[in-house]
């Protein structure tokens, strides 16, 4: 089983009445949903306000394989102790992260990527064309080289994003923009995957062609395994092969 | 001229009399003199008790286009806002950062990297061979395509940094281990440059190659010209190509 | 089914002593036996003198999913047509490839690369060890962060390959050398997996951690799936967003 | 001075109107004029039809340092054994390569590519946007993070090219479609830039961005300063550091 954890900034979904006619029972508890047909996920769903930790106990987070993240106007509220925690759980714990469209902006994607992470955009939703430039990603695995979206918020370049590992989909916009919104990082033993499309008044989450990336993504964001590797760590020094003096081995686990 | 910043936390140099006989005056002074021959460096040196900011106000900072850094046992004790001061210069400003040697767990390069930035070691110095491996790269021109250190402490992997940019120099030891000791980033308007030579009882730093390379990387790190473009954002934004409805055009210039 | 197809120059164990005791049967039949225990593995072998397509004709390409390739002397009898079918199953129809060792300097090898895939090397077998740099990728699942080799041929830097897409494994030489010599490219629809070990004289394919990282290659390289895509083309053009003028749309299926 | 050869398929010049108003002396002869500014520019032109050789001569090419190729109808017609000398000039010479537009399918572009270089297209020209998405790269400094080009031809995704080193532009096209048109390589000693603007019809290479994005790519494509490398390979083997038998040194000067 792969165990994915799907939290939500849950704000506009409670507040603003065109958010509700297209999530009425919020992001989270769509994508739960949507991504619950695939058999060996068991998905578990958090939020801001579920409790004190945002959702996020340390118990939570031992046991979240993937971690999916939706935040936009209330970043500022998500306490650093439980971005430290999320942090340490991808960057020693190899849980994996997707960051959807606004959590470019989250603390825990940007203390990730160390850089502005900004964009450019337009406040209203406009056409917009996914194009896959690395279709033999297993992200894009079953989805077309180029795909339909009727109406998204335009989030453009410049993306001011570490170089990626690979750039998986370039989101073409009819204002004029481009981006590179389909993303992948790696962090220590986590993996990392940004994705721009789901903006809170856009039907993108019903989307199939959607669907199938985060699908995939969970997939690839699944922790690997590493013999030997514990937080990016040798459990044991190794001899070294040739000395010119007597050994005197130390090995800080660093 | 490129206005450089050696900063050096300056305390083996003054406690410990191996690393005097190597550096009797401290490793930034050692670096300033040999990296000085280069009629268009303008080389200032500050260190971890130079004052109350460690030598690196903002004034030192706005007028630095290149910060070098050597660090050791007292990473902790750089003050987190001179560390923010410093990440904001260079994702914003694009002030370069050289980070040498145990540099690689000093706060800025690793709220830089997002990642553990860990590796493997040994507490004593062995033969190392440094091996260029991008030599079309601007920091590998004119270094030989190999070239032996006959001793220096031994980094290796697994090095748990984000995937570089690129690797320009991997290094071998005589104990067995293998290192990406010569790595590129990009963080925002930034370059960074982590070059791992320069253990404090070991004379690299007189090594022609080294420095050879270090000037190549003061060279490569030195901000470019970016028109339209304030620490990753547009100045204006800018005017849709084609709209579906009357424009609300609001830059968040975030 | 994986459909494998291990292609063997097969020359040093039929005319070595030394090469005969390794592999009496030949690499490709001690390949076939040691892979052939994956359940989902259809292994078939060939090898230069199989018949008058060195046992690589149409048919047996085109039910190949993943090639495996080991050559070393005769590197120049493989016919120019032959190389030529080969480079089009990859990079049109998806076929992986799988270069091991002297593989470096085969014609398909190189006419994939476009580069002179050149080395540094010595003509005897030394220590050497295997270090994982990209634990998170599928190749290096399940293998230790680092393993040994008690012998194997020095291939060394500078190996003027083009940037891989990820540097998988770097190997250290007791000599003083270091190799890039586990690297992944991909070409078209094709994935490709370069793997240094495999000396003829050397018991490198009898070495469990190799013998898990060609299982993990095979899988890697077998073709995904990418809908609307023959070859990298599109199969039906696509109508424009917005138009100047009326359509004249040709797509030449480049 | 940078010895620059700009080489021109040159036909459509002389046989279509609609290009003879825009190039009335053709490309190669334009691209000469506004390259021509830069005072440590030598620049030379060729032609497919200028002599026997295309004009690029053993001795012409031994004193090119950055070879621009625009070729659009007649790939087919350059002489194999032209293509060959161009591509050892760059992967064992260090001669540099720019590749305008449709030169994507000239042979020496696939050659050094190993792959289909296909492309999306529409057979008219559309209003385009050019997104600088890498603007520390040397390639775009001094170049606006987006300009527009009022009329190009579009070539889109998926455009089946290996892993670039570096996308520098990703463009916009009005009718859906965006690109990764400036994009960098490297192939043994040799630095390549593929450029997509230049469709015969459009004034592109009299466009100010244009002109100073192909002047960025000369500097950045001239020959670095590599000691010890002859074409990639170490002019004398290196003496092993440890060995365990008598070293029998054989430096196959691959």
């Amino acid at each position: 089983m792969i165990r994915v954890t799907i939290w939500n900034e849950y704000w506009h979904e409670q507040t603003n009445d065109e958010v509700k006619k297209v999530y009425p029972e919020g992001i989270h508890e769509h994508l739960k949903k949507v991504l619950g047909d695939e058999e060996d996920f068991e998905i578990t769903t958090a939020w801001l306000e579920k409790d004190e930790e945002h959702g996020l106990s340390e118990e939570v987070l031992n046991n979240t394989d993937v971690l999916m993240w939706w935040g936009h106007m209330r970043h500022h509220e998500v306490k650093d102790e439980v971005v430290e925690r999320i942090m340490n759980r991808v960057i020693f714990g190899g849980m994996g992260l997707i960051a959807m469209h606004s959590a470019h902006y989250s603390k825990i994607f940007k203390k990730l990527m160390g850089a502005p992470c900004s964009l450019h955009w337009r406040a209203y939703n406009e056409k917009a064309r996914v194009w896959t430039v690395a279709p033999l990603h297993p992200i894009a695995q079953g989805v077309p080289l180029e795909f339909p979206l009727e109406s998204e918020e335009m989030y453009g370049e410049y993306f001011s994003i570490p170089k990626p590992d690979d750039i998986v989909f370039i989101t073409w916009y009819k204002g004029g923009n481009v981006f590179r919104g389909g993303c992948t990082f790696t962090r220590g033993a986590g993996k990392i995957f940004y994705f721009h499309p789901g903006h809170e008044t856009c039907p993108s989450f019903y989307n199939e062609n959607i669907i199938k990336i985060l699908k995939n993504a969970v997939r690839w964001a699944t922790p690997g395994i590493i013999p030997d590797f514990e937080g990016g760590h040798f459990k044991e020094p190794l001899e070294p092969e040739v000395t010119d003096r007597p050994p005197i081995l130390d090995d800080m686990k660093k």
